[in-house]
């Protein structure tokens, strides 16, 4: 520990803030709860820890998870790469970017590794379909691989550290969440955007080797510069908030390097980031049981480009459809049972624009069985006018049924022939207890770059991803993932 | 107003988390007070204006305070401009800057417009020796003057466009601190920036020539991107808040002229910038008056480089010395009457090096007395230890009086040769009761350029600051800050 000065110790054992929830913040928390302090300094026993953790002893269900975690990333990075947001982004900030040191993912244009970053970051969160921490709603990627991608291109690091960093920043950023969740997120905060800094400054401090300080001012910087509003939520800011928070760990990682000071306990200190930004925290959260428990393996990843309520019935259709080779007109009508929550959340019965789609279980339910998928392809203006779509989902009928839980959906399907076929779900596929497989990761990888990259291009950086934690130069895989034409 | 669409409306005067102080910021506020919501959209109505104004109609008053407000800022970047947090800075972002674009204060080295931005921001805030808006403690040039430079370099704006933007950025962070002041502090934000890059995106939105739905995407995206904790006060990341700011305003004006979308009640909205960041907030402090009351005319510059409650001292003590010609062997005891924080802050008797100095009232007013200044250089290490400092020190004795003000002060001076002396300070100079001259702004510039900056390019730089609203281009103001060798 490099000073457990008095101050220090004192930041992080005072007395902080009680929870004092305003109106609007009590509603989102399940109930109030009381802030919890630790008996030791908090930044530094979490800077220490990431200083000292050897890369070589990272389990290996931890690396399979981080590859897994990389390889969604990858493929919703390359995806969402040719978007209004990432052009204009890009427009906006060419004039004003250093040197081409890094690729973008899915593109041909190379900027400084800082404004890479950004741009990669942006893609990645575009269609809302990265991976997702289900406890704290924080999507881990983003600002974390946006930023080591980006600088591995530029300052070669083995394979091996480049998955325990990015396996390190993954864990930062949600243990620091689980410590504000929910009043934080109540509050008005986008998570991902204000926690995402400091798992983006710990894996750069991690591979440029910082020490014990440096690594406190590179959280510090961190904490003084988080990202993003919730009402920023059906904006193009929305994607920024990752990207930003990329740019922004990454800056305070370089800033550190060179010793630029902060305060010794930015997260728990007196008008430090816990006071801040969020009503209630508990450190133990931080510091309890580093390198024995690890965020990393709750990663979730999104088989669908739509709300997770609708999840069950999709997951239901398409299994249906392909158990028995469904073909639409053989469909006389769908009748689902389901939580209250997918008709408040999705229940537009006649979209007429792509993004319309993904709030209409209608639809969801149809272009499922039409098509045997529900990425981005299926909430395209064209698909949500589809004439087959359009005469299937008039077929479609939801019925909310006490007892069926969020995660559950019965559903029959009556054919024109007479049958009567039936799925019943309880966990959806994506979920934490049904994990999409890596056949599925790599099928939702190739359908998010077809039209962007070629196939063999696809396999490729696949292979890179998979193999990420043995390759000599993890800067491999950025390089693979910029688009040739 | 472009889109007072039913949300917007909705936004502006729903019914926000009313005040819910905590413990830690009950302390700090004078008492708890409502939320006060507005019958217009705050952040278009705030937006309208700032597009709509016309720079020629920028009152006399206004550009006259601002030309000041110019030449203070221009001369604290220059004197900071050397310091280790600058060095440091520039050293771990050059590898990543883009174009040669922009001048930084003081310095040799060119960089982007949104690096020099930030560099300048962090060198003008080191010596915490600029301009402060009062009522709400917050720095307003920083932000605004950091940004508005480093883009007139780059892309010519006319002195009078230029004057307008300043006062209309100072404006608009002002205004909105006022509407969270004091809680928002209290919570724990360093105001100046958070609420900067509003200033900042407001008057390089101005510059560019937004339209008023791109000026709400500016103020949006500056919204987003708050920077700064309290607890980095005494770290080199306090002065990072402003650059920062400078930086992230910059950032969202030119992602807004590309328009990348927002939320269109990013300040007002739920889940917007005041909840999150306030546990209180009135509207009308950013909406009432605009164009008629000027935040810009209550900006103060401090004559003394060190806490404001020494200057009613250092003020007696400089007109003693003058009136008198006075010299330190001439002096047998100083007793000066002083309220109880003078003593609480500053009642250090024995500093040791340059920056304790500073919270010594007794080197305060030895130093006053012996050099007639209490500038940065008063603070050096080598001042403190000056023989002659060290032996008036011990004969300054503060007496903590009833029913002196904070702003006040009684000071007797008792000369060896049996003489008296004594001076009453009931407002010291640099309130806004007893503002600076220009005549004493222009010595504070000098003394922090000396040995920066040759005294010819001293003078044609202040001379740029006085006369900025008439150049063809502003941008000469920056060039001319630049240092030659």
């Amino acid at each position: 520990m490099p000073r457990l000065d008095r101050r220090t110790l004192l930041g992080a054992t005072a007395a902080l803030p009680a929870a004092a929830m305003t109106g609007a913040n009590a509603a989102a928390a399940t109930q109030p709860a009381q802030s919890v302090d630790v008996e030791v300094p908090v930044t530094a026993t979490l800077a220490q820890w990431l200083v000292r953790y050897d890369p070589a002893a990272l389990p290996p269900d931890v690396q399979k998870e981080t590859a897994r975690t990389l390889l969604n990333w990858v493929g919703v990075a390359v995806g969402g790469s040719r978007e209004p947001a990432v052009n204009k982004a890009i427009a906006a900030l060419t004039p004003f970017s250093g040197p081409p040191q890094a690729s973008i993912f899915g593109r041909r244009e190379r900027m400084d590794v800082l404004n890479a970053a950004l741009m990669s970051g942006i893609a990645s969160h575009i269609f809302d379909f990265d991976d997702t921490h289900l406890k704290t709603i924080i999507h881990p990627a983003g600002p974390v691989a946006s930023a080591l991608l980006a600088l591995a291109e530029y300052r070669p690091v083995s394979g091996r550290d480049f998955v325990a960093a990015l396996a390190l920043g993954v864990e930062t950023e949600c243990r620091i969440g689980n410590a504000v969740y929910p009043e934080h997120y109540a509050m008005g905060w986008h998570i991902t955007g204000s926690c995402g800094p400091f798992g983006a400054a710990a894996a750069v401090g991690k591979v440029l080797g910082l020490d014990e300080q440096r690594m406190i001012y590179a959280l510090g910087l961190a904490a003084t510069q988080p990202v993003g509003l919730k009402i920023m939520f059906g904006s193009m800011t929305k994607s920024l908030h990752p990207g930003r928070a990329a740019q922004n760990g990454l800056t305070a990682a370089l800033l550190a390097q060179q010793g630029y000071t902060t305060d010794d306990a930015p997260l728990e200190g007196k008008d430090g980031w816990g006071q801040a930004l969020s009503t209630r925290h508990n450190w133990h959260e931080v510091v309890d049981g580093l390198g024995s428990r690890w965020e990393a393996l709750l990663n979730t990843y999104k088989p669908f480009a739509c709300g997770i309520v609708t999840h069950p019935a999709i997951d239901a259709a398409i299994q249906l459809r392909d158990e028995n080779h469904l073909q639409p007109d053989q469909i006389d009508v769908v009748e689902l049972r389901v939580h209250p929550l997918v008709l408040s959340l999705t229940g537009k019965t006649d979209p007429h624009v792509g993004l319309e789609g993904k709030f209409s279980i209608y639809h969801i339910v149809a272009i499922a069985l039409i098509t045997g998928k529900a990425g981005e392809k299926q909430f395209s203006d064209a698909a949500v006018n589809d004439p087959a779509a359009v005469a299937l989902r008039k077929r479609v009928k939801p019925i909310v049924t006490e007892g069926v839980k969020p995660d559950q959906v019965d559903m029959v399907i009556k054919l024109k022939d007479g049958r009567t076929l039936t799925k019943h779900i309880d966990h959806a596929v994506g979920s934490t207890e049904k994990p999409m497989t890596d056949a599925q990761l790599e099928a939702k990888f190739s359908d998010l770059a077809e039209g962007i990259l070629p196939p063999d291009q696809v396999r490729k950086l696949m292979d890179l991803c998979w193999h990420a934690g043995t390759l000599a130069d993890a800067g491999d895989i950025t390089r693979a993932g910029a688009a040739r034409a």
